[in-house]
């Protein structure tokens, strides 16, 4: 593999865990105890389809930054009435709420990640904060060597300070990293900064069918998982 | 044991690392390939020496914050002279420099953070960089959940916003953390924000015999070494 870096960053959310049928079984966790009972993949859709939103506040300057924990709980209040669910205790709300930070991993990315660590630095460069980052690598085992990402950087992916603070955190230039995910337009952004690329295949992020099978603009590495990703990679 | 805390916040120069044979090591293999004699434990002595200057600089605003690695460069361009050291390339310089990313843990600390990891969230909370810690952790195998500290504050200890810096990464009241060091000072000033506080005992810090054997302030454990922490923390 002609890719020589030294450090892997990668997205989580989509790329590492399965958001959305975790978020749906959370839900019901928390809510089916309270009598309510809907449609829990599309409680989980509605509540990530907000995610943007949130996020773009930020990115624009229209609001400091805050971590995503709040934003998540900003949009999980917009949505509540839409599912007509308006009577949960505050200490319910934040019980859900982190509903995010117990989401499981899809099954390669364990065993891939530990034998990523063997050659490389991994760090996840996510726009999830830094305890929901710590409790995701202690739910599911991710080996990381720090935490970057959104936190460190005071701001939201895809804006380039996000990118460039993970690569001055480890001292390294931006060709010796590489940007995993498996979303073309977050390597897209990486890529405009200097750094590698590595797309993976999550075809069912959003539910069956619904999610990137292939990178939509030329990358460095196209995996098909994170095992895949650590084989092309020579591991 | 009834001191119950959720994360371990740990010192790491001293307390969990021999930094005074590490550097001697490392600057004999740098430094006497070039024809240099010296009384290598006495370089380390005088490059440590300038610690708290370089600090101090950035703790009273003289300078604004700068990665630790930078002020290591300083300090030792300011120690060479004494050791009568002028001709160095700047590739050497940066080697040398670098010998404080490849300091050789005291042997209680591996087995003993993995055994805290278990049931504690483990950080550093460290003066050192993010880089600088991650270079130490793949060295000596350290199972951090984070690396918190000075480069996520930009400030360094003891200067509150470190401690509290860590405490906010990980959401949780200062109570539920516990600063672990081998130093009372810094434990003062975590406990002075509401922190818990452990001691480690190193004698041999700065040479035989010239290291805290025990706190000189009340502390809520004061431990043997990590092995005998996480014994006395019920692991």
């Amino acid at each position: 593999m002609a890719v020589a870096v030294k450090a892997l960053f990668f997205d989580v959310f989509g790329t590492l865990v399965d958001w959305r049928t975790s978020i749906a079984r959370e839900a019901e966790v928390v809510l089916k105890p309270q009598g309510i009972v809907l449609d829990w993949l599309a409680f989980a859709d509605a509540w990530r389809g907000e995610y943007q939103v949130g996020l773009e506040q930020v990115r624009s300057g229209r609001i400091p930054f805050c971590k995503l924990d709040v934003l998540h709980r900003h949009n999980l209040e917009r949505i509540l009435p839409r599912f007509n669910i308006g009577t949960l205790k505050d200490a319910q709300l934040r019980t859900l709420n982190l509903a995010w930070h117990r989401l499981d991993a899809w099954s390669d990315v364990g065993p891939g990640l530990h034998r990523l660590k063997r050659r490389y630095m991994v760090a996840p460069v996510s726009n999830g904060n830094i305890s929901l980052m710590v409790d995701l690598a202690r739910h599911n085992g991710f080996p990381w060597d720090a935490i970057l990402g959104a936190e460190i950087a005071g701001d939201y992916k895809p804006k380039p300070r996000v990118y460039l603070a993970a690569v001055e955190a480890l001292d390294l230039p931006p060709a010796d990293c590489m940007m995993v995910a498996a979303h073309t337009k977050d390597l897209m952004a990486a890529a405009a900064l200097g750094l590698r690329t590595g797309h993976i295949a999550r075809p069912n992020e959003h539910g069956p069918g619904r999610g990137e099978t292939a990178p939509s603009q030329p990358v460095d590495v196209a995996a098909k998982n994170i095992e895949d990703l650590a084989s092309q990679l020579g591991i």
